[in-house]
């Protein structure tokens, strides 16, 4: 397999990097506008760094600009866990058709056989994007679009992300090079979505959180 | 029906656009770094001034960059027709993929239902990303990754690029003002695989063909 990862920086794909890195060739991050996406591609330069995987930042937040959401625009990001209904503001549209699109085309022009992301069932009841059914017809899209050339690889599609957390640990990924809070400040707020299911995830796992949280 | 019109200023998108005027609320063009792309986007603008269509234009040329085509490098465009090997050289990776996934973002953010694309029989031998099947599972892939909210229409999808000619003279299309040459020279070149189809498409219905070719 040679793979080109959508990697945000956050913790599900920083796991996903660390277990397949022997597969992965490059690690592409989107810059598209949302608050915390500044902290999470630092993570993602560091992690790639590290394990001296290429790492390319592709600037698209003119796309950004022309979708409606609160990750993106000035409305307060809400607070509160992932099922309640405020949460659907921190949809993207189609932010997840959008990134693997365009790696299925980067992937197709350099010879790379796969696309990877780190979607997993924590997203499921807001994200559409996230969700197996849609993991399904967009890997069926991409090898039909690409003349059977690429396919997508989505193995955290159906955990949780407290399991995602028991995989880094035994395999020893740092979690303090994540970065998951859906507000873009100096530290983790606690609060939002985002941290609240990261929160339990350790909670659940028993393994120790080293995250600093505002709250 | 609200819809978004992938729109590149070539002749089969100005049909289209002509076509389903009243139900085309905005059409987007997208700057991706080809030759011709400056010539088809000045005759998308006109279009759509003309008709009173909201016309937006995206610059995705960084992610162009990132992909490899005859039509966007510095190598020249092969002359000749699409059932030549070497036009496969004119295949911009996953195009359409990424262009369709940017617009059903833009289209769910803004509320409208359907996505459009001009994609022919003419292009299914070359571009994976136009074929029937392929067009398809995008269609399937948008709408469960928007929850439903939007669909792919593609109604050229199984008829040549003479029968959209012979379309676009019942509806009084100018064909003076589209652009189909990879070529992005002052007039059409004649020889290109895209001029060529555009030639015979003409001389096919027996319409006039008002384009002015070097050859």
């Amino acid at each position: 397999m040679k793979a080109l990862l959508v990697y945000s920086g956050g913790l599900d794909s920083t796991v996903l990097l660390h277990k397949y890195r022997e597969h992965i060739v490059t690690a592409v991050s989107f810059v598209y506008g949302a608050k915390h996406n500044s902290r999470e591609i630092d993570k993602a330069k560091q992690n790639c760094s590290e394990l001296g995987i290429r790492h390319i930042i592709i600037d698209i937040s003119n796309i950004g600009a022309c979708l409606k959401s609160s990750l993106l625009e000035k409305a307060d990001v809400p607070s509160g866990k992932y099922d309640n209904k405020n949460m659907k503001s921190t949809v993207v549209p189609f932010r997840n058709g959008i990134m693997l699109s365009i790696a299925a085309g980067i992937a197709e022009s350099n010879g790379f056989d796969t696309v990877m992301i780190a979607n997993h069932t924590g997203d499921h009841f807001i994200y559409p994007d996230c969700r197996p059914e849609f993991i399904e017809k967009m890997n069926e899209s991409i090898n039909l679009g690409t003349d059977g050339s690429v396919k997508l690889f989505a193995p955290f599609t159906n955990i949780s992300k407290a399991e995602i957390v028991k995989i880094g640990a035994e395999i020893d990924v740092d979690f303090k090079n994540t970065w998951t809070c859906y507000n873009g400040r100096d530290v983790h707020c606690g609060v939002c979505g985002s941290c609240n299911e990261r929160k339990e995830s350790f909670q659940l796992t028993k393994i120790k959180d080293p995250t600093e949280y505002e709250q």
